[in-house]
């Protein structure tokens, strides 16, 4: 931007970062392997799979959602974790989460040498039955099984704790419970645990009543990540109220696939490309490219003969589309 | 909600909007018959825009921009704002604006008989040229002009400043700018003022600096309004933002109609139901409902002959559409 002003010759304005003061760091999780394929109807074929990641890293991706390691009839879409994780490229500065959710999957997990683990638990009973045929009680005690197993391995694993926002089944959900839960997760063994809005229900006031509550229970050695969905386009006010209060570390999807089974018609995970928007507009760096994320999501849209939701790249980027 | 845990036999979870405390009133301005068709391909009978103007009051809407008294050869879509003025019910609970560019346009709506006018500053030469052939000291220096006639009849007066977080022409927009002719405005009468986001490129961090700007020059006296698109996907943390540091009127459109022309295949302005449905559920009262206004944007779809980009009508209202 400031060489097109330049070039046009009007004042430069500094961008709107500066309102920040220094910039901060954001790592994205990027989820659209695990989370974005595994509620889409199109299946990919694993060689699909290994040139999204791939694409991903290329766009400057380095902690990435992989696989699931969940039994094969309960989500055909990643039954091929073990071939996806053997193919694509292993490198130092990239970071491959395998998704566990008992420990049957978390040997699974091990011995295809994923770099960690996320392990689930649930806020709602009624979801914890329909969606895992469990209670909220039998998910966080297998979770809390493999997270000791993962510590003694030195594998960091996070907790996720899924609809933290409320359920599709029973509506409000006690966000006590959901402190109750990343309790349990820290000690056990969790590095990091995040909320997650599996149904894109929630609002800024939850995301930091949440946090807030997490952060007094579990103390500053414990990470914070969380996990929106925009479904009823609260999923960015969603992020940038996480941001708000200290959260450094988002899940996103390129494109913003992954819409609920719930709601077939909306929209799903947050899109990366506009949280990449968002957030380096508001001043931080995340070390990932919008612009290459863009042919990315092109990809994805082909793979899935769907457009995608994601914003920015219809409207363009801001300013660098200037002159475009 | 309650009635369906209750009669399910699930323990109450209070609404998140305990989270704030006490409930606080968000006034909605629905601007969908003036900024929203004024954007679109498809012109609207008058008849219509009628019948859509009245159905939005049944939904409870109390501020609404209705016509716009620019020249005719200029928009179009605006050209019989005087046939809706006369032809809309007119209500002490309700209040009609018009959108007024000159001394001209205050004329016809005085004599349209409006309840209050929006005139306009803009921030950024380009676009103050590209758009209204004028500069940025030439638009302000009118809308003084109105301003001060305005306020000698007791007609209120709001100044929106557009393209107040960028420009799409010049980049980046001096926030200085913004504050100034915020400055100006109130110093000629304005009742309140309005930061635009015309082509949607703004962000959370650029509401709060812009807010406390102005609020630091103009005083508590004069209002604070905020208008916002949703083109990148912005547009609800802004709103979340503006909410946040104390901006209690926000424009929206039902369905989110009025793209941009700049960005035809982007969403328009932040939709009325979307933003009832995160402002209901943090907390704040708007006297507006939201199922109530799904038809609405129905109709908006089926005059428009396209899909509207709101997201809570495709997802389902929560918890409010539980079981239905």
């Amino acid at each position: 931007m400031n060489e097109l002003l330049e070039a046009s010759g009007s004042t430069a304005v500094a961008h709107p970062a500066y309102y920040r003061g220094m910039a901060e760091q954001l790592t994205i999780v990027e989820v659209s392997p695990r989370d974005g394929l595994q509620n889409e109807k199109t299946l990919l074929t694993t060689g699909a799979k290994v040139d999204l990641i791939e694409q991903l890293i290329g766009a400057g991706a380095r902690r990435i959602e992989a696989v699931s390691f969940v039994h094969p009839k309960m989500v055909p879409a990643m039954a091929d974790a073990e071939a996806v994780m053997e193919a694509i490229p292993r490198r130092d500065d990239v970071s491959y989460i395998g998704l566990v959710l008992n420990p049957r999957g978390w040997t699974r997990a091990k011995a295809a040498g994923v770099d960690e683990i996320n392990v689930v638990a649930c806020a709602s009973e009624t979801f914890s039955e329909k969606n895992q045929n469990s209670t909220i009680e039998g998910i966080i005690s297998d979770s809390e099984e493999v997270l000791a197993a993962a510590k003694a391995e030195g594998v960091p694993a996070t907790l996720t704790i899924t609809v933290a926002f409320g359920c599709p089944f029973e509506g409000e959900v006690d966000p006590d419970v959901v402190i109750d839960l990343a309790r349990r997760g820290a000690a056990a063994g969790a590095t990091e645990i995040a909320i997650g809005d599996t149904i894109g229900v929630g609002v800024p006031t939850q995301v930091t009543h949440l946090i807030d509550g997490i952060r007094r229970e579990v103390g500053d050695g414990v990470g914070l990540r969380a996990h929106f969905h925009n479904t009823r386009n609260t999923g960015f006010a969603n992020a940038a109220a996480a941001l708000g209060v200290g959260v450094r570390v988002l899940d996103s999807s390129a494109g913003g696939i992954g819409g609920c089974p719930f709601a077939p018609r909306a929209t799903g995970n947050i899109a990366t490309e506009d949280l990449l928007y968002l957030a380096h507009r508001m001043g931080y760096e995340t070390g990932m490219d919008i612009d290459a994320l863009f042919p990315v999501a092109s990809f994805l849209a082909g793979q899935l003969e769907h457009d995608t939701p994601a914003l920015v790249s219809k409207a363009g980027n801001f300013p660098g589309s200037l002159g475009k």
